[in-house]
């Protein structure tokens, strides 16, 4: 039983701290404790149940399916089950009319048939991809609202003032759902993302930065709590690899939310999602490092030691200009800054290239070109015994490179719209 | 005008296209439109109505809300909400006992606050991740009873026969849903996860040998058609870097379905999701292949014939040893191709080495280790001037290698419980 115990504590424990990690989780549940009350308040008070009757239940109902932890997914529900719910209704009553005209005999058949092709419409929409990122719950709610009037419309003769009855309710729970979610506290998809991509970038820059140092000073005698620390930073590439889902899911709700803060109403949130799969392409890269840096071989300590201090320089000024980024999208401000440390790390690639001149043993041709294709011709022209380790760097430049200009690009596009 | 109808009828291609693609979606299409029908007859029929009356409302609403595509993803919300319902039910009959016992006065008190604190429990436990995974439905279901009975509770006198009616409502709802999905052409998740990793092995193969192919071929002039074929087969180690999203969802509705076909109750679908995670960081390598092999430069023209037939060997080893582990996990057998493709392919490691070895002008301690270690050797000794072009495919080879010795392990391990 003890063990049980411990079990349930431990729990209890990890629950615990996951709200203490990010309050919002605290303040979210007080917010569907709070919705969830008011809206029963139409229960228990006689005026407001009057008014609308058992048809309260649904108001209950929408609050409940409705309420997602940002607003962006609120909305989105929210607009899908009213947008879903009217149609539906209108719909099935159109079709309930033509039914009454046609004879006691035909009557349910006709309205079968219409519940039985409008769910195969209906639920064949649901697997296209564009309705399904935008109108996969409103789809859902077209199916089930439809044959639910037109088939309770066969027993039900007030059919018309029941689905108003029920469209004013679920209006009654939508509008008090985004009420509590857009002013209390209000968490919002958008600026989650935002605050996603610089934290990725930011991450980035640490794992590549410490990668390259880790690999290149080795078993420096530091205290324990401080190498953890290190490991920690190392691994936050792994987040990068990882995001893909959420970058999706936060982008698409994100979509939905009127303006707030700094972001507009028609902000560009698909920029956000480029600049995640280009972080994903470097984050790819740095595995593949990682995963040189990490197998047990040696190489030349003189080579090594030859390379140390443009690899670092390169590697440190990569990460700068990674991390000038991820000050800019937060700031959403052009600033010179970027250009200097990229015309920095352009130096320090220049400068790596050099030393493997120096180093080479053999002869190739190597026409002045732009700082990629440089970067390119380095890869060529690699030949000291300690390449695996410089490689990677190299071919981590390639798309920092990139990433960087198109981030520039992009950050001034952003600019524009904000 | 026009635009917008080739615009409709562009669209209609697409989602015509899509089912062809995969004719279990029109199939799941007509299985939701049947349920939806049989449920509704609930209403048509006068004896069936009689039995239930209008509480066939709810019998339609967990048709529609729990028809899902695949058997698992249907059983884990049939299970959610029958145990959801149950449950809430149960305690907030016993809640309205106690708040009726207790006066006029405070039984919209205790009612509301018994609401607001479980609505705030279950909405909180909904962020914890186990929980999420599992019983994240569940739990939603849960508010939603406990809050309309209970507060409907205070305006509907036989509570206890609404309850007793609304579940067996419930209960005919899912046990329809259960049987059409899993009677009617059924679609497993299990089978589903256990197809796109074999598939994904096949991409994966597939990329990597026309990765290889391609850069050492180079250019040769074969027709149009063909050139497509092989990109797209190129790309598929893309496929494979995106689909941890589904591989997890696919493994977490795996877990709910019974027996079927050649998977046994507890089939070990997390080993599924290991073996995912390792070919993508095999994918991962094959992305910086890719990446080098593209940027444009030209290696030494010498070098690189004399390592070209190697290198050719190298991958078509690999390859061939994803495609026999492909066959393997469709079989479910272990087979002794396997050992002899490893045997192959760690030859092929060998020859590229001692390749390098002539073309390396420097020396190098190389002690004799197991192959692992060798391929990692080869790394260190690496000083010709092409490095870049077979620098990755040699890291390719170690987590080929790690992939294809854990592949054997688990193999034997699904061998066991199969």
């Amino acid at each position: 039983i003890s063990g049980l115990v411990m079990k349930v504590r431990n729990f209890l424990q990890k629950a615990w701290d996951l709200g203490i990690d990010d309050p919002r989780k605290f303040i979210h549940c007080l917010k569907v404790g709070l919705a969830l009350t008011v809206v029963s308040l139409f229960y228990y008070m006689r005026p407001l149940y009057d008014g609308v009757g058992g048809n309260a239940m649904w108001a209950v109902m929408t609050v409940v399916v409705v309420f997602e932890f940002t607003v962006g997914s609120t909305l989105y529900k929210c607009l899908n089950r009213i947008v879903g719910t009217s149609l539906a209704g209108a719909l099935a009553i159109g079709v309930h009319w033509v039914a009454s005209k046609s004879g006691d005999k035909f009557e349910p058949v006709i309205l079968g048939t219409s519940v039985f092709f409008l769910a195969i419409a209906a639920t064949f929409s649901r697997f296209i991809p564009t309705v399904k990122a935008r109108f996969d719950y409103g789809a859902m709610i077209f199916i089930l609202t439809f044959s639910l009037v037109s088939v309770s419309g066969y027993r039900v003769d007030k059919l018309f003032e029941l689905a108003q009855q029920r469209l004013s309710t679920i209006a009654i729970g939508t509008a008090l759902c985004l009420l509590v979610s857009m002013l209390i506290c209000p968490v919002w998809a958008g600026k989650d993302l935002h605050d996603l991509i610089t934290r990725n970038m930011d991450k980035l820059a640490d794992s590549l930065d410490g990668c390259v140092a880790e690999y290149f000073t080795e078993s420096s005698n530091t205290d324990d709590e401080n190498e953890q620390d290190c490991r920690k930073k190392l691994q936050g590439y792994k987040c990068v690899l990882n995001s893909k889902a959420s970058e999706d899911s936060l982008a698409n709700f994100a979509r939905w939310e009127p303006a707030h803060g700094n972001f507009g109403f028609r902000h560009p949130w698909k920029q956000y999602l480029k600049i995640g799969t280009m972080m994903r392409s470097c984050a790819y890269c740095i595995e593949a490092l990682n995963g040189c840096i990490n197998s047990e071989f040696n190489a030349h300590e003189f080579t090594k030691k030859h390379l140390s201090d443009v690899c670092m320089k390169l590697s440190s000024h990569s990460s700068r200009v990674l991390k000038d980024l991820a000050i800019i999208t937060k700031k959403m401000t052009k600033s010179s800054t970027i250009d200097f440390s990229v015309g920095e790390m352009n130096s320090a690639v220049e400068d790596l290239q050099n030393v493997l001149k120096s180093l080479s043993t053999q002869l190739s041709r190597r026409p002045p070109l732009t700082v990629i294709n440089e970067a390119l011709d380095e890869n060529e022209t690699r030949d000291n015994p300690i390449s695996t380790a410089i490689l990677i760097p190299l071919m981590d430049v390639l798309p920092l490179v990139t990433l960087s200009s198109l981030l520039i690009e992009i950050t001034t596009r952003i600019e524009k719209i904000v």
